[in-house]
């Protein structure tokens, strides 16, 4: 087996660097919207399937049901359909569903526009679940206050591995779907030790959106964030 | 709950179509070379951790098995590490791992440097595993001869409507980990409608790398193919 480095993409670098200036000009102006209200908003990336939506129905409905928890709005990206939109709106008033069409993440320009779109007057805290990709999400700055990281134990213990960028850039990382544990293959010592390696601070909950394991936990970082950040 | 479409992103398509255009001719010499071996090559699209290198390793060791069955090669491609490449490694003596650093799919000039690094006078038979991504690989073309998606029950029943392009393109789709449906969620008839809406004609196969369900049909598409490409 040999290896081999991928050609040069230099040609693309300086398109590139003009088209995260423009994205990056949008979210700071984000920033300082959300951050004149007190908003903390978070940009929630994962694979296709790895349990985004689940986690943020079954954390809508855990919010809904604690006395004085933030009120929360959501955006939610996809190629296509807007199922994902009608799931959270069971459970949330402010939803809006962001169709990128061919576009396989989200950029400042789609946020700020499904921004306005909400009422924000009572929102203490914005969900923005990316569209489903490991990759392509990360770097592009939302204008959001954290990039919280979603793997799942039926991907696989290398992703943490596979996906440095992510890992690097995480301010919280989420392993989902802890109750398929003893049906699958999944290392947790491997998969902990490359998250270690590539972010040794970086917190990591275990958590299963079907079940609620692990979710008071991670309402409880959430709520310390708004918190922080009002 | 309000739907809002992407701003346009028509300042880019300029650029997009000029590196599409370079792509395709580096593609159109690959597919030359290979029609002019006789080798028939299948780009492996699916989201990370949907199984592609399970697959692929039970795909192996069946050939391997096999009295007759054409001699395998295989090029996969990740943003980093090379463990998928010394996983096939195991099984077959033609590997070469890509490594696409920040890159969320695999094009054609990486696809051609690539093979220029195997031996390919007895190989019938190419695997191309793309980075693990449901969005970015498809429309590239990389030369090859056949597109094939992987979709997991894991994933959830509505990953064939969320990614229509995908569907339309591909020439067979598998889904994967049927092993674990008894313990996840996943309605197949609705799985089944959206792939028969976006694509009618599309065989599907249901398959488990792990238990080994469904494996004798694939093969056998497979070997129809090569023999078709020869």
């Amino acid at each position: 087996m040999t290896q081999t480095p991928a050609p040069a993409r230099a040609r693309r670098v300086q398109l590139v660097e003009r088209v995260l200036e423009a994205n990056d000009a949008i979210a700071a102006a984000t920033r300082a919207d959300l951050v004149g209200r007190g908003i903390f908003a978070l940009d929630l990336i994962g694979a296709p399937g790895s349990g985004k939506t689940a986690l943020l129905e079954a954390t809508l409905q855990a919010l809904r049901e604690r006395p004085g928890a933030p009120t929360p709005a959501a955006l939610v990206g996809d190629l296509a359909t807007q199922r994902d939109g009608d799931r959270l709106a069971r459970w949330c008033d402010q939803v809006v569903q962001i169709s990128t069409g061919q576009g396989c993440h989200l950029e400042a320009g789609e946020v700020r526009a499904a921004i306005a779109e909400l009422t924000l007057d009572d929102v203490g805290l914005l969900f923005v679940e990316n569209v489903g990709n490991l990759i392509c999400p990360v770097g592009f700055d939302l204008g959001l206050d954290a990039t919280v990281g979603l793997f799942s134990v039926t991907d696989g213990d290398d992703k943490a591995a596979k996906h440095p960028y992510l890992v690097e850039q995480a301010d919280l990382l989420l392993l989902n779907k802890v109750d398929l544990l003893p049906y699958v293959r999944f290392d947790r010592e491997l998969f902990l030790d490359d998250v270690r390696r590539l972010h040794p601070e970086v917190p990591v909950l275990e958590v299963s959106a079907t079940t609620g394991t692990g979710l008071d936990a991670w309402i409880a970082w959430l709520v310390s964030r708004v918190r922080g950040a009002t």
